[in-house]
């Protein structure tokens, strides 16, 4: 039996019926050669052998003196973790993001071990997927993509692989080298002002007097321009999952193009994707949005561990030029990590925690502050370079499934697989109808680059 | 706009993560004469058509000072509420079973109207499923299968059928002229103490005097009998659904060689089933077990409307002998009836209210009472008698999907179709591990009577 930490324990206590805090990720696989029509049915009962469920899949949560502990569970019912289920006529894409949005929706059983593990068949094209569930409080998002990463491995004809939840389990400490995340970077802001979660109260009376002062500090200017948006609403409990491949080569010959990072061209594209999503439901606001991006700060002389920093990119959202548009975040994401370099480490934890605060305040009471430092969070967590194979079965695209969150309606998570750059939306199904329409924002956002360089 | 009334307040207010308030209802069907293989899938696209969703499915929650009421949902996305799903390979009833019982055990979602319907294809022998869900602060169960009912037709030749969301709207009136059910009762009973939802601890306090006081009356000494048992402990959040049909004639052949009813057949097949199950485990308190059977009291003095009633019947689950155990069943079942001739409907009411009220009691204060009134619920609400087309597919069972709650882990609904008996078993999948055994000593309890019989 051992406590959870504080911010695993925010995760329990931030979870509402409207938001749950789980994590996800889905693959999509395609049959080895020569498998039989029923290779999937057959791996199903493969997988239903790994009775052995390793740490930390075999933990549920207990209660002690009121604090929460993990325990294993002795009475672990694989069951109900490890499900074999199928995708209706006619087996596209869109029946797998229906069934993965369903899913992400539903809240996990709090008395057994949070997570589930759900094989599918039924896809076009000898094809299949796993979507993998995750308690945040259990295992965080990027710690996920690693393990999701490491039960796969570049050899196609490796065999006998175990699934993810009979792996032998990691040391506990590289837990926390994983690259960034909001979270990450929330519950080092909760950290750092020194107060355990029992103090909620006294925690958001500072964060409001400490925003409220930086605010009136020229200094801190920058930070409290985020507009209102359709974006920042309460949400509701249903979610819209959608997801899509993009060629990184195309991408790379519009970074040359332009002479900007991957990353600044992945961050233009979702500003057009949500431009156009916002114009076309007439709720674009005059100021451009700003979007959040975990970044990580590694210096030469850091003490190991990475130290978390956001950037806060404004999308230039109303600039009308796609091109333009690139390369003005080009240009505020260079201030910006320019900011950084000429940071102490004490100016970053302010600085974090500023441009936190907000959301934060807002997360631990549910009264929605008068100022918004960011509208939508965008991050990247690195993937393999290589093709992956699961027992055979080589590894098509891997998508992450994030949270949404009161005010933070959408989240925009990609990864890298090969020669692809994999976006994973997931957003509040009523505050956002019909998301899955910034696939296509996505795609037209980087062919209106191309176009403008002339590629 | 308008209130709930306060027994529909109270499926909200009873409803937690790990008790769902929800009914739902499992219908099988068989693919028309002539029918394509994709029949399913056309079956889909025709009902996404139903665009207009009429009352009460039309219908979310808000609240107004506080006060929830219902208010047509401006903004219905059909596409939340019907889903069309598929079964994993092979596609038997294990594995619709298993379908049922993930689905059963989610919340839903209290922004939208909650209601939904899964129509489910990839079963085996040219069959396909109907799996409809409806929170019961909306439509009561026995409501709810008289909607299903309403839904089917007796001629295969009748086609353009709309789905249950998109029926005409019958008259209010007639919502409450059903069966008996335990929810009715409940709210009867806290209807009867004259109480508003508001003052939830004085209803408690109220009901904990009647029944201390009760328990010194000697006639009241039979209600308070009911043996522990691992069937009334917490439950978690996930269900197991089993569901059977047993051939009706062979239940009226046992009726007529011991000269009882069907109902007490079907209380000594459950009586059975319980008994083997808990013996499997150890766990068979020497006390025999208490069932509640709701019933209904219709007199011919009656001023309209039902008078719902409870008989508390004893299982007799420490007897042996299948045969001694239904003689014993019968006459108790006919005592309790004859009791209740001989009541005044006052009587009557302090009868039910003191049955109910350590049931009530945990449920509004979360307070195990040392004493239990009964085990389990079983009841029967009654179905079609005649085959039932659906667009000229054959429903070929209907089986309830009931309610399973702290303290009462296991719910036992049965109801009839044709010449069939149809049982749903919904429980706590962690309190009573491999629940979907008591089918088959559902089955075994009928044997051993027909053996008894010399049948």
């Amino acid at each position: 039996m051992r406590p959870l930490s504080p911010s695993d324990q925010l995760f329990l206590w931030l979870e509402k019926r409207q938001q749950p805090m789980h994590v996800g990720g889905l693959q999509l696989f395609s049959f080895p050669d020569n498998a039989p029509d029923d290779y999937v049915a057959q791996l199903a009962s493969q997988l239903r052998e790994y009775l052995r469920v390793t740490p930390p899949f075999n933990q549920r949560l207990t209660y002690k003196l009121g604090q929460p502990h993990w325990v294993t569970d002795e009475h672990l019912d694989l069951e109900h973790h490890f499900r074999f289920e199928a995708l209706p006529t006619p087996g596209r894409v869109r029946e797998l993001l229906a069934f993965v949005s369903a899913e992400h929706s539903h809240l996990m059983d709090r008395e057994r071990p949070m997570w589930e593990v759900h094989l599918i068949e039924g896809l076009q094209d000898r094809q299949f997927a796993l979507y993998t569930k995750v308690h945040h409080s259990l295992v965080d998002g990027v710690s996920a993509m690693r393990m999701v990463t490491r039960m796969l491995s570049q050899d196609p004809a490796e065999n006998g692989m175990p699934p993810i939840w009979a792996m032998p389990p990691r040391e506990r400490a590289s837990r926390d080298d994983g690259g960034p995340s909001l979270w990450r970077s929330v519950s080092h802001l909760l950290g750092t002002s020194g107060k355990q979660l029992g103090t909620i109260p006294t925690v958001a009376k500072e964060l409001l007097k400490t925003v409220n002062q930086a605010r009136k500090d020229p200094a801190y200017d920058s930070i409290f321009h985020a507009p209102r948006s359709v974006l920042n609403q309460k949400i509701t409990g249903s979610r819209r999952f959608a997801a899509q491949s993009y060629c990184l080569k195309r991408i790379r010959k519009v970074c040359e193009a332009y002479g900007t990072t991957v990353n600044d061209v992945v961050t233009a594209m979702c500003a057009s994707a949500l431009r156009t999503y916002l114009m076309n439901q007439d709720a674009l606001p005059e100021k451009p949005l700003v979007a959040m991006v975990p970044v990580s700060l590694r210096r030469d002389d850091s003490d190991g561990g990475n130290q978390v920093g956001v950037i806060l990119a404004n999308l230039h959202t109303d600039e009308p030029n796609a091109g333009e548009r690139l390369v003005k975040i080009h240009q505020g994401m260079e201030e910006a990590k320019d900011r950084y370099r000429h940071m102490s480490p004490e100016e970053i934890i302010n600085y974090t925690a500023l441009t936190l605060a907000p959301a934060a305040f807002h997360l631990l009471t549910g009264m929605a502050p008068n100022w918004q430092t960011f509208n939508v969070v965008i991050s990247n967590v690195p993937g393999p370079k290589e093709t992956c194979y699961w027992n055979g079965a080589k590894l098509e695209g891997m998508y992450p499934v994030s949270i949404a969150m009161d005010r933070l309606a959408l989240n925009m998570t990609l990864t890298s697989y090969k020669d692809q750059v994999e976006f994973g939306l997931i957003g509040c199904r009523r505050t956002l109808p019909s998301l899955q329409r910034m696939l296509d924002g996505l795609e037209e956002g980087l062919a209106d680059l191309e176009a403008a360089a002339g590629l």
